[in-house]
């Protein structure tokens, strides 16, 4: 069976013909790079993830961490893989160069963290949280802090994570009550309880830095009440390390994500908890959003490689299974076919690819809106913002929800044997299930989508979307083998459209509940637009490099290209039609429904 | 957390407001039997499910079977769940009186098996496969077969087994090659592997019987050459059982479904392999089409009973955990409020229940179908067939395919605590999976549905089928609160209708691939719409219900009743619109793409 998990072609297609990234070696930022070094860049993360991730896949998967005395054992690959990333300078990969970083593009940190991903996603999320810990600390930590933090997380010797939910509060963060009471030292003393805490302890690091939420005693209730510190396991004293009452209560036994421990943490048992404000008192949410979406579009990244992965498993079995024959003769003294000859095998393995490589073109579309952010001013910088902010929640939510379905084909192609762990489909199936719950539930996604992101400004984020889409449409409505499908989009958009102003509507009559109430299904008929639009442009793209001079494979991967885009809008882009219907009704059915629904 | 699995008020309501079960009683097969005998019987499997399969749960997926010397060893509880099967009659409970039955309707066991597999799947497939083994015998085998094998398998001393599949052959039984060769004492010599063998061997038995398709020297080619043997681990000698070559070579390791053992067998390895053969030579796939349509209708009923397990759980949590505040009152000085009182929360609880009582009323339809084909003659019970073998490879892959996003949708209520094993619903996703693929997968029950029910006799069972739902409509429209839902489920039988008439047209064409390409998609839609007319008939019966006295609690049922109909129409039927738009399409999109389609 072949151990191929992601295709460097379709990167390299989507970072450079769809998305331009070349271009971005114009801005001064990233005046260093040049197309050379982006292809060495993901060369370097293509032969770590093939040689140091992948072959570790399955056995995280079974013998996960282990809750020891304490502490929490994991795979000796970990401590291998932080150097590496230490050494490679990963973590700091996006980070400016004074600081120590390699000021990279997000799209090409983007498509290297898919590749680790692809690989063996437990893995990829050690560096992945440490990076966005060390980001938070870099944008908006003292000088002191920077000073004691960074250069150890770039190092990979330090791991970082992102300490919110608690137990009583869940998705809730305006119900936190960890607490936290100010010393005369510099710093605060802190108490309380984390759950799922992601790499939260283990013993592939020499310590681990909380970017942790807290309320300072006395702070306003809700979410304007909190605060960001750092809290170390271990706190820096003079050159020594001193344990700093952070103790491990336990680990999650989890469907899967197995490689990764997801920890119950405790704080301040013994009253020596010390923390770090960061930044401002009252305002950690606000600096928590910056990781929070980047672990957003991480969530998204990690659940499209999860489907690449098991797209290329079943498209290697039915490649290799020989079973029955071609409806139109099946005569049983001819010898079976492979099963990928028969059409509905094909139609499970074009919905694959289909979900796959236009979640993955959405992606990294978010990554070049926040390279653009990064590289922009004024009024064009804030252009990328919103679009960046508008496009988040649906790139977080239609790779985990539409990659379940994705894996789950992946799974039905290889019919029992897909059952059984002979063959990693059934684990990348428990894999991607986490997607749709970290990092925000779809429920919250598609609130923060409906109810913050499509109305701020009045609406501008959602027009400059429309605006990008039409720039789509236009230059796909003069190529004659995309015109139908630029219509097509067009009707899409024009339903979305239609939807968003009837709901729009009904939120300024001030029903909050009933204007959200299908906000779940908002955002899915959004990630089936917005998906339509990527389909398109690589259309575009394909049908522009066919035109120049390419080999016969590159044009079998050009064809392939523009069939799956075919693909997505005759199959998926129709499911529009249901949820707009639905959508459209905005009777706030679900609000009215009174519990006495659910008595038996 | 409750520990509910299943609504026994839910099952009454189906069986006898619904689905009239109490008439079958006026027919001479059922004249022994009344209400009450039916009511007896639910309880006690209830009491069974709750007292003896719940407990065993987690444990059954937690220590799953071990292959051990060549022999597979399981939890304790099936031998005592066998025992208590064969002292209740539960094994032969729809065989006849003089068989040492009960002559119990179809209806009725489907109630109980739902009841069992919703308190523990893998624990239910025991005695529901050696029923369906046992009633091959009871209707195809010598009055001497029947005699040496029926007593012991009613009494749950003996495992039944259905042995198909072969690992060159999979889903393509035309290609089978275990070899039986005839002898001149009245047996044959068999020699083959199968795989994935449900409860092949183990300990919770004396002996397992295994019902197995094999090819005799000489056959025709294809599926007109195999024929069924019967083939026992041991063989009756006389008193004694001696070992009759049946080996097992392993143990399959999955994603859930653990508790019951899926093996890979070898017959005949040193020559000594006997089997019996049942019925005529060369018609054993017609014979085996019995017990695996029985089957069939076993996995509906297992996925929906999963898929209710779930929704009660996700319903308790949903009951229980505070968390957040209403949108319209987010004011963080007040208390969280129970997750149930959130819209999103209310529809994924409202999606399960949708799915679970629609597909559990649609397997009871089919269960009403099979009693009357039972004891009705001639052309009516030639109706009775038709709507019983069209509705089939609905009522086992709606619940199926269906299943798994309710699960899905219960574990997501849950969040983080939904991905952990503290919680039952990881085990349920797990569990769940294994129900799109055992006993023909979706595709193949697409093609089944689409290239054999619908076209045999001319569409005759698809006319009756219209004829069926028209029924129920026209009952629908003369009651106020229910006509808007007739006249929608009447425009979605007219979109079905019309995307049959276009298909069927296509395959009298000649194409067949074509005409059978989007297959699945077919059987999708047609499930959408056989769900919506089961619920048109609940809502039905709750409003002729509700027209009588009833108390408040009732009341408050058939309220939900309604309520949960209601939401099948505002959120499911729509999806039917995306999907007969692509069904009308009917352009081989997927028969035409070639295997360069996937190159990169």
């Amino acid at each position: 069976m072949s151990d191929t998990f992601v295709s460097l072609r379709n990167i390299r297609f989507l970072l450079y013909n769809v998305h331009d990234v070349e271009t971005l070696v114009r801005y001064p930022r990233f005046e260093d790079h040049d197309r050379d070094t982006f292809d060495m860049v993901l060369d370097t993360a293509f032969r770590v993830a093939r040689e140091l991730l992948r072959p570790k896949l399955r056995e995280m998967d079974q013998q996960p961490p282990e809750y020891v005395d304490g502490r929490v054992k994991v795979n000796p690959v970990v401590r291998e893989f932080m150097a590496e990333c230490g050494e490679g300078g990963w973590i700091g990969a996006a980070a400016p160069l004074d600081l120590g970083g390699q000021q990279l593009p997000q799209s090409i940190i983007a498509a290297c963290v898919f590749t680790w991903a692809a690989a063996n996603y437990s893995a990829s999320v050690y560096p992945m949280l440490t990076a966005g810990a060390a980001h938070l600390i870099e944008s908006f930590g003292s000088a002191e802090l920077q000073e004691q933090y960074l250069p150890r997380m770039y190092a990979g010797k330090w791991q970082g994570t992102m300490a919110l939910t608690e137990p009583q509060a869940g998705s809730s963060l305006a119900d936190i009550v960890t607490a936290a009471e100010p010393t005369n030292e510099g710093y605060f003393k802190v108490r309380g309880q984390k759950i799922f805490i992601s790499a939260g302890d283990h013993d592939g690091v020499d310590n681990v830095v909380h970017l942790m939420l807290a309320k300072i005693k006395g702070a306003p209730a809700g979410v304007k009440g909190i605060s960001l510190f750092v809290v170390p396991r271990m706190r820096p004293e003079g050159k020594d390390l001193a344990f700093n009452d952070v103790n491990t209560a336990g680990v999650f036994h989890k469907l899967g994500y197995r490689g990764c421990p997801i920890t119950h943490l405790s704080f301040g048992e013994n009253e020596d908890c010390r923390a770090w404000l960061v930044g401002e008192p009252h305002k950690g949410l606000s600096y928590m959003f910056q990781m929070m979406n980047n672990a957003r579009i991480e969530v998204g990244l990690g659940a499209a490689a999860i489907a690449s992965a098991a797209y290329y498993a079943s498209l290697a079995y039915a490649q290799e299974r020989p079973q029955g024959r071609r409806l139109a003769d099946k005569e049983p003294s001819q010898p079976q076919v492979p099963i990928i000859e028969h059409a509905d095998v094909k139609r499970m393995l074009l919905l694959q690819r289909a979900i796959v490589e236009g979640a993955v073109s959405l992606l990294l579309q978010c990554g070049r809106y926040s390279d653009l952010v990064e590289v922009t001013e004024g009024e064009e910088k804030g252009r990328y913002s919103l679009l960046l902010d508008l496009l988040t929640p649906i790139a977080k939510s239609y790779p985990s929800e539409m990659g379940i379905i994705s894996v789950s084909q992946g799974l039905q192609i290889l019919g029992g044997y897909g059952y059984c762990d002979e063959f990693p489909l059934e684990q990348f199936y428990r894999d991607m299930r986490i997607h749709p719950i970290h990092e925000g539930t779809t429920g919250i996604q598609g609130i923060d989508l409906l109810g913050r992101k499509v109305v701020i400004k009045d609406g501008a984020a959602f027009t400059l979307f429309v605006k990008e889409v039409t720039e789509t449409i236009r230059a796909a409505s003069g190529v004659d083998s995309l015109r139908a499908y630029a219509e097509r989009l067009e009707q899409a958009t024009q339903i979305l459209t239609r939807v968003t102003e009837q709901l729009v509507t009904l939120g300024r009559q001030g029903n909050r509940e009933r204007f959200l109430a299908d906000a779940t299904l908002y955002l899915e008929l959004f990630g089936i637009v917005a998906i339509a639009w990527q389909w398109l442009k690589q259309g575009v793209a394909a049908l522009k490099a066919l035109a120049g001079k390419v080999s016969q494979e590159e044009a079998a991967f050009y064809a392939g290209k523009h069939a799956t885009m075919q693909f997505f809008f005759h199959y998926e882009l129709p499911k529009s039609e249901g949820l707009s219907r639905r959508l459209l009704e905005a009777d706030g059915f679900t609000v009215q429904a009174t519990l006495a629904t659910f008595s038996d």
